[in-house]
């Protein structure tokens, strides 16, 4: 005879484990959703619980932005951070980086059957605490339980909805040349710290992940210049700074030549990369963004990155330049220059 | 020495399978998005390729409903339907079960390595064309890849986001004794179908998927009656007709009555329901709703039901009660009465 578990008694978030019927939308999939994710990410909104979650008109002629992430990393736990923290830094930066104020987060959840339940506590608590961090609301959600094999632990899904003011226009076609390309902060941190945790592989100083909400940091640089001086915000996450750099070269037409010596890479994210012949360039940052600005903007608006916790290690680290053939360069420290190009096999899998 | 896989070619739609650098961010993520999803999913805002969707201001007053939905069915293909169609239709519904009219989905997928281009492709194109049908966009997406064996084929994560009017409210906690429950068509189509699928049963008559969007279905019924007297609109999917009920009582603090014989079946779904130990009244529905309204405006919005392609066989099939217990109970059709308790254990897994 089988046993029958009995959702009617309380979650065991101590020694419990996701079981095929916290995926079926009856009491056991009710009892999960009330015990762990509303208790955590409580709002009106989650409150209701509704289909789905209504939201407050935007200001009057603001613009609605979307963007949304399925966040796979593997291990789901390393140093700096964890999937559930970094769901919410994701994707809260992906709307920030079009120039919106990132308000309202869904998330959704595949659970592979045997994740302990303790675990997902960990996370979903991490969400909570990233999202309440970045002044956004996880307003809606979904959970989805797949058989042991078929997933694995845990896969969040997250889409940010925020509002974009009228007149403001940011994208990577907007690049021309003679703009200037700064980034805010030491590059690959994120990766490495993944990696590295992955692989058991020890340094002496421990590597930690960047990971972090930006939009903080967008919004002080937005309101440092004139509107239309920053052409392009975006965070260079999977394939790194070169891969980003390469998408909006290719967006807009231009080209861009790098001063390697003025981008920033921490001597032990340099050393690690060295030992596992990875390219700093192509590894991600789950914190870090490049802007491009007009020239006469760049210095203000460094320093406006300077003054902010998040842009403390901002840098000038390139132009924009006239290129029919949209290459990324760099002029590297030994005074040669070469071509960066696109990340064309697999740097890192499974790194966001 | 490894073969390098050149992704500078086209991409093999119809022999090629997902690796893991079609998840790595580079040249082959930038080549599976273009051959594929840009050109199936082609909309102005997706086009910008930016980090995200910039979305027109709503009307004014108007508010934003945001709904989400992981999608992990299996198998992937079904009769009537597939993982495609149904990821747009599932989250279409949320969004109008709300009261709003669906404008944007995010689409995100979890791709297993391995998986055949040419399945992905039909997937593609079909979550294409009933996004095209439903008249929504598909405005920003996302791509991860698994290692095999650590997903199953695709799993995919839609967001929708829509428009509601000004004074427009709609929820689980607003049904009130007195008011009529109509169901729009037969209930158990899709959750048959899925599992004869599944399990290779062969029926006399092909038990086909009732999947579809329900968004012109209730934009017709809230235009039909004076606005406040459809209380609540919800589709009964994970856990059936007796789940999404429950739901609502728990929600409102009332009771149900059901009809048994009112609640329409199809004849093979019964006997199918039968054959496999299932009550139809817990198994899911992709493509139908419930609705509770005032007791005077049953009739016109049966009527106006029973006069859209997908309510043709709506019926009206109970009463909210003033019930502290907040059951839901049926009147069977052998004259006896039932409780009609939450699915407490494992219907179907990954109906959905």
């Amino acid at each position: 005879m089988a046993l029958r578990k009995d959702y009617t008694r309380p979650l065991d978030l101590k020694h419990g484990r996701v079981d095929m019927n916290h995926g079926a939308g009856g009491r056991a999939s009710a009892q999960l959703i009330e015990a762990l994710f509303a208790r955590a990410f409580d709002n009106p909104a989650l409150r209701e619980g509704n289909d789905g979650a209504v939201l407050p008109a935007p200001p009057a002629g603001h613009r609605l932005v979307l963007a949304t992430d399925a966040h796979v990393i593997s291990p789901l736990f390393f140093p700096g951070g964890d999937i559930g923290a970094l769901s919410v830094h994701g994707t809260v930066n992906d709307v920030a980086m079009m120039g919106a104020q990132p308000l309202y987060l869904s998330a959704s959840f595949i659970l592979e059957e045997g994740l302990p339940l303790a675990d997902l506590k960990r996370i979903v608590d991490s969400m909570a605490a990233a999202a309440r961090e970045a002044g956004v609301a996880i307003v809606t959600g979904d959970t989805k339980v797949v058989e042991q094999g078929h997933g694995d632990g845990v896969f969040i899904n997250t889409t940010g909805a925020g509002w974009l003011p009228p007149g403001r226009r940011l994208g990577g076609d907007l690049a021309r040349p003679g703009d200037v390309v700064l980034v805010s902060g030491p590059i690959g941190d994120h990766g490495v710290a993944v990696l590295s945790k992955r692989e058991s592989l020890e340094f002496e100083t421990e590597i930690v992940s960047d990971s972090a909400a930006l939009n903080g940091l967008t919004a002080a640089m937005l309101a440092a210049v004139p509107e239309g001086s920053v052409r392009v915000l975006r965070d260079p996450t999977r394939g790194g700074l070169a891969t980003t750099l390469n998408e909006i070269t290719r967006q807009s037409g231009t080209g861009i030549t790098l001063d390697e010596a003025k981008i920033p890479v921490r001597a032990q994210v340099e050393a690690a990369c060295e030992l596992l012949g990875l390219d700093p360039l192509y590894v991600a940052c789950e914190g870090r963004l490049v802007a491009i600005c007009a020239p006469d903007v760049a210095d203000p608006l460094l320093a406006a990155m300077q003054a902010h916790p998040l842009g403390q290690q901002a840098a000038r680290i390139g132009l924009v330049t006239d290129d029919p053939h949209r290459f990324v360069q760099m002029a590297t420290r030994f005074g040669g220059r070469r071509v960066v190009d696109w990340l064309s096999g697999e740097q890192l899998p499974r790194i966001c």
